[in-house]
């Protein structure tokens, strides 16, 4: 282990119906007038986001709105955010909706009360050190941002997707989790939220660090946990308990908590981001196709924790690290497949990726050598991306 | 999963030296004038306490100390404590040490405020809402209240000890955890340490609920973590790592999160309470005998989540739930044994419990029938101590 400062001050609140104390919750954080920001219409067609709205304007506090987000969310619609705050006078917002809606949400919470550019603190020209308080309606388990002090958002300039990670600025207040919000999800996304939080636990899994046993088992706990619910919850979509796992799993998958201690990796996070920026796929459903092939190179340079992984999560019983590695990961992409997921580039509709070009776009945002658990060249990464070719 | 609201906004600052912060740290809580709280002498003739009044003074924040508080600590020393933060205008404690350095620093915290007498709040005649604000350095991975809201002190009138839960009011602000702190303490301490954090755990292990997965997940990757990490560090003391993920384990197993979405347990704990209380045993010993005896006793009646455990924990085979539930407490029985805790009353150094006594002080002090997992009688609590004389 390594030394570390952790603090997850988000109060948690889970349950049916407990959307109806948002209005309570946005006026105890002393907000007199707040920015609810939404995304598309299923918020507003099931009347989730009138009961937001209903329950903030009962607690007495004034609400406007921010709608239409899309998913992986572009920098015009934060610069749209803060501008209303501003002339408004604005001192809050509630984020109702998942990744996309808390992302945007959290960018225009840090921008409102800088005097620059929103961008400067993604690019790591300045700290945020505060922002507007946070409340979060998640009604799509998947990136977990509705825990973490994190906000990933698209510069429609150049499609690039930037990541800014805070301590504290941009941890919720308050995230009201109802699984019965999930229900009614498409069954692609609901797969793609699963693979994008196993992916958040296995880029902080994936470490260089030695001797993190208790941090290890808590994230293949919750590896296991999510891999035995998704297969209930995509087989009875409307069963509450397997949706409420699935939720708090998330949510616990990207708070921190799984990274205690240790480097963490994030390279088959910032090669997914390629892939989406250019190709405009899913997520989640990107990440389940860069996962495996990642551990497939890994397999072959540096199998240890793979082969860790292939025993703990999916009980693999093979001695040889590299062979445990590679039976862990077909479990890994038969547990993919079976719930929907792309494993590779052919599944994810790119008949012919342009590998060049995705290389050559991550090296030049992310640089030279990257890559926590193992350090990745161009050539290296190349061949990563081949693997997804299957 | 039932309904939950979970908030554990505590600072850890994890790793060598850290103690170093606890100035600069306590100062960022707005405190002027601290009471630093500790146990006996080690804390002062290892000099961490002259380094915590070091940095503290160094940090422009004046100290007042209230030393020498003993294990199971009582009332006396909080009643103390609140009369030197009211004659002296502290606002603000640390405490440096264990549980009951914590327990008594959040008692007079909480008491200061409170225009009644303290022992409101734990017998449920007040609730606490606010309290000082409370920073710890800590020395002795066991108690978990380093992480959690709760306090136990035990009232010296008639030997009871009485436990508090608040939400928020006594969760500390900060708590500064370098492992190398723990490295000299005796090997029996260590160890009821270990077997006082597993019990925070199986406490809210062994629930009613079902459908909890995920948190389970997350208990049984943290009980097999301190397992391994235990015989680790019974074997090299001075070995920082197993130290470290015990250290962390230890709060995790008590700052609620292995209690989410489900209703707890706590019989084990209100058993051995009556035995410290009558037998002045170290708490984590007595904690050793009283859990095999109380999973002996569910084997019979309900073993389902015994058999769990052992599977999962102790990767038990065993198909059926009655057997597998006896082989888990056998290895948990060898578990405690091989470092080296009691698992009998004997071995306690109690030859002739006096049973009687301690079913009547049990059921007085918690209700004719007690326990979350299972409702528990006389008749039964009789059984459970009796099998503790193996």
């Amino acid at each position: 282990m390594i030394d570390f400062s952790y603090c997850s001050p988000t109060r948690y609140i889970f349950g049916r119906g407990v959307e109806s104390q948002v209005g309570e919750l946005t006026a105890a954080m002393g907000v007199k007038k707040v920015l609810v920001v939404s995304g598309h219409g299923s918020a507003r067609r099931s009347g989730l986001l009138d009961r937001v709205l209903v329950s903030i304007c009962a607690a007495g506090v004034q609400t406007l709105e921010l709608t239409g987000i899309d998913p992986n969310p572009t920098d015009d619609r934060v610069y749209e955010g803060i501008e209303i705050c501003r002339r408004e006078g604005v001192d809050g917002v509630v984020a109702v909706g998942g990744g996309s809606a808390i992302d945007t949400a959290k960018a225009i919470a840090g921008g409102v009360l800088y005097d620059g550019d929103f961008w400067d603190f993604y690019e790591g020209k300045a700290v945020m050190e505060r922002a507007l308080p946070i409340g979060v309606v998640l009604t799509i388990p998947a990136a977990g941002s509705e825990g973490s002090g994190n906000s990933v958002i698209t510069r429609k300039s150049d499609m690039k997707k930037i990541s800014l990670r805070t301590d504290m600025a941009l941890r919720p207040k308050f995230a009201i989790l109802n699984p019965e919000l999930t229900f009614t999800l498409p069954p692609f996304q609901v797969a793609s939220g699963i693979a994008d939080m196993m992916a958040h636990i296995m880029e902080r899994y994936f470490s260089p660090t030695d001797d993190c046993t208790t941090t290890d088992r808590v994230a293949e706990g919750l590896l296991k946990a999510i891999i035995e619910e998704a297969t209930r919850t995509m087989a009875a979509p409307d069963d509450y308990q397997p949706r409420a796992n699935i939720m708090w799993a998330g949510t616990l998958a990207h708070n921190g908590v799984c990274g205690c201690g240790r480097v963490e990796d994030w390279v088959s996070h910032f090669m997914e981001h390629e892939i989406s920026a250019v190709y405009g796929v899913t997520h989640g459903a990107g990440l389940a196709v860069v996962f495996p092939a990642w551990m497939t190179f890994m397999a072959q340079h540096k199998p240890e924790r793979v082969a860790q992984f292939a025993r703990r999560v999916f009980d693999v019983k093979e001695s040889d690290d590299r062979a445990a590695a590679f039976e862990g990961i077909s479990c890994l992409r038969a547990f993919y497949g079976s719930i929907g997921l792309p494993v590779s580039f052919g599944e994810l509709g790119i008949e012919n990726p342009d590998i060049d070009l995705l290389v050559k776009r991550l090296h030049a945002n992310k640089g030279e050598v990257i890559g926590g658990y193992y350090r990745l060249t161009q050539a290296d990464t190349y061949e990563i991306y081949k693997i997804m070719n299957l």
